[in-house]
């Protein structure tokens, strides 16, 4: 069995309970997609009660995609008490490089906790490592996209500076500690016609970080090539129906992926 | 036909409007089993919309899931203005006994609001009833499961004390007013692996007590009954096929559910 | 091809950014029906990054679904940049007639912001209008249902003074700019027992006049005729499943529908 289906398997061993700051778009699929694996989802956004739940949670997962003031200094708040009591921090700068609330707070945030994983779209990765971002909205822009060796770099040198796993999902996943990057081929493009299967990514690497804390490397590759094959599953069985019934068969792939299927699938190249 | 058949029907007749204060996780599926059963949902937080609604409505659901400091007063005040006005209020305590904001927050909302129903998981009613709650985030522990006997005598302690129907959902419901108790052994483990399947029950509870609000036991009891009976439906129908099916099928089967099927397939004690 | 097909078809080729404020219950449907007709929705409603977000949208739409004071200054300061900027607002006054503060703020948004079109159901669009509206929370009344004929006439007087198009959805849809009145009688009775419908229409209607800012009228047809034709082929299909099927159908429906299945299906009256 390859390492990272094994690290996939122990969050049905380990349940990490997966504490959500979050948006309110994609919130349930987040939820859905951390209990499918064998994880246990909260969501706790107001101070008092985010300090509380973090302090027992496995890991912290920050989501920016419905930014507000009430939340970003829970946001910090929240990332610095895990960071003290060594419970990995999972960020998704949603809309990083889009507007000025977004970029300060993905500065802010990256700079003031220690985080285990950064996932975004190579837009958003691109706004994190100092390069221009075209992004438009929420969505990666294709210029950003047409310059994936740029980012490529660019993600590495921001893994190396920060300590972070950093992942960009689109076509190809890259995940990079700075040191070791592997590429993650899985994956179909409807995925990209599915709100939230950024953010469920995110939620994955939440609870691949949550079971297996001493290997977020690893941990990040894992959640990645779930959603990958699961994409795959769901194409296959209901690609055709159209983006409803897809969605459906997401939440079943990801309900009943295991550790043969994850040996048996996976596409990657580590360079 | 039992009496709790007739209940449930009465849901379809009356079309109660159910007003929610409840959190961003679940929402839209508490929404959606609301119409499924013939239910008219609105979800009004802000403090003048949620007072206006609140007295047009035939029922108000309160529900701690995503708790923050604006909602909670909105809770009180709401919760009064039903009380004053005959309107029978559900609470469900999502998470009472993870942190202190929502312990204080169950405290005040059973101390100063007249409760129809309480509907939470058993670490949840343990925490409302004095007991040690070991809850986990926002699921039920399993050191608590184990001890279903001594929940149950103090939910009756607590439906005694306070004059609320006290409901603990789990493998097996168990609904008191502390002089009847009635347990529910409908349902599927499944129903676990989804969001949301706790909230959707109070939900359901709101809509049988608006539509029969002098009969608020069996009330609670049609309510659970009705997703014990659609969880096994949907199980039937699509729990081999994964979460994302199986979650389609307990909709569907909501939606479909009527005074027949409940009487056929009921499976209950009266204790 | 019709007119209005060719202008559904825009959507694809133009991939519209279209910037919601809008409610926490049917955000996600919002989100997933931009994305399955070309649109790219982003949600902001944080006073500075809604500004910076409506800047480069093309369109924005106003949903007080779950109204509350923190947004409603940032639903009012969004549609004045987008007033400024030509870009087309939508408005969705969902519960208008049901509540003081709802009221005011359907008022406020009309008298403030220019609304290139405003879409509800017929008691909502009666309030607007200046009818009396017998609302129940925020599904419309039978007895307002009944009287259509009067709420045409008020839908067109609006049009007539606000220069917006006004929609009212329900079994026919009306659509008119006080000068033109179309009748749209596509659609099935099973898309009022899913929540959401109504305000994906508003994001439909949203993608539309993203693309097509210069034709609103016509924009405001070919969405409510995608919707409606949507919800005819998911009850083809799925209707005698149930709602959680007849949903996923319906997210079908809408990712594969295009100007020739419009062309084919479309029923429609100009008047």
């Amino acid at each position: 069995m390859n390492k990272y289906a094994d690290l996939f398997q122990n969050v049905r061993a380990v349940k990490p309970l997966v504490h959500h700051i979050t948006n309110y778009v994609t919130v349930n699929d987040c939820a859905n997609v951390t209990i499918a694996v064998g994880g246990s989802p909260v969501m706790a956004d107001e101070m008092t009660d985010a300090l509380d739940i973090v302090s027992i949670a496995s890991a912290l997962v920050l989501n920016m995609g419905t930014l507000n003031e009430r939340t970003i200094p829970v946001m910090l708040a929240a990332g610095k008490v895990a960071n003290a009591k060594g419970i990995p921090v999972v960020f998704d700068p949603v809309g990083a490089g889009a507007s000025k609330l977004r970029n300060e707070t993905a500065a802010r945030l990256s700079g003031e906790v220690v985080l285990a994983a950064v996932r975004g779209n190579i837009s958003e990765i691109r706004f994190l490592a100092g390069l221009r971002s075209r992004t438009k909205g929420v969505d990666a822009s294709d210029a950003d996209i047409a310059d994936a060796g740029e980012a490529k770099r660019a993600a590495k040198s921001l893994a190396e500076r920060t300590g972070s796993v950093v992942a960009i999902t689109g076509a190809t996943d890259i995940i990079t500690n700075g040191k070791n990057t592997v590429s993650v081929s899985n994956g179909v493009a409807m995925l990209g016609s599915l709100t939230g299967t950024g953010c469920m990514c995110s939620s994955l690497i939440g609870c691949c970080l949550g079971a297996n804390p001493d290997r977020p490397f690893e941990s990040v590759v894992a959640a990645l090539l779930s959603m990958g094959i699961a994409g795959e599953i769901a194409h296959e069985k209901a690609g055709h129906l159209g983006g409803g019934s897809f969605r459906a068969a997401l939440h079943d792939a990801m309900s009943r992926m295991n550790a043969p299927t994850l040996e048996r699938r996976a596409k990657y190249d580590e360079a």
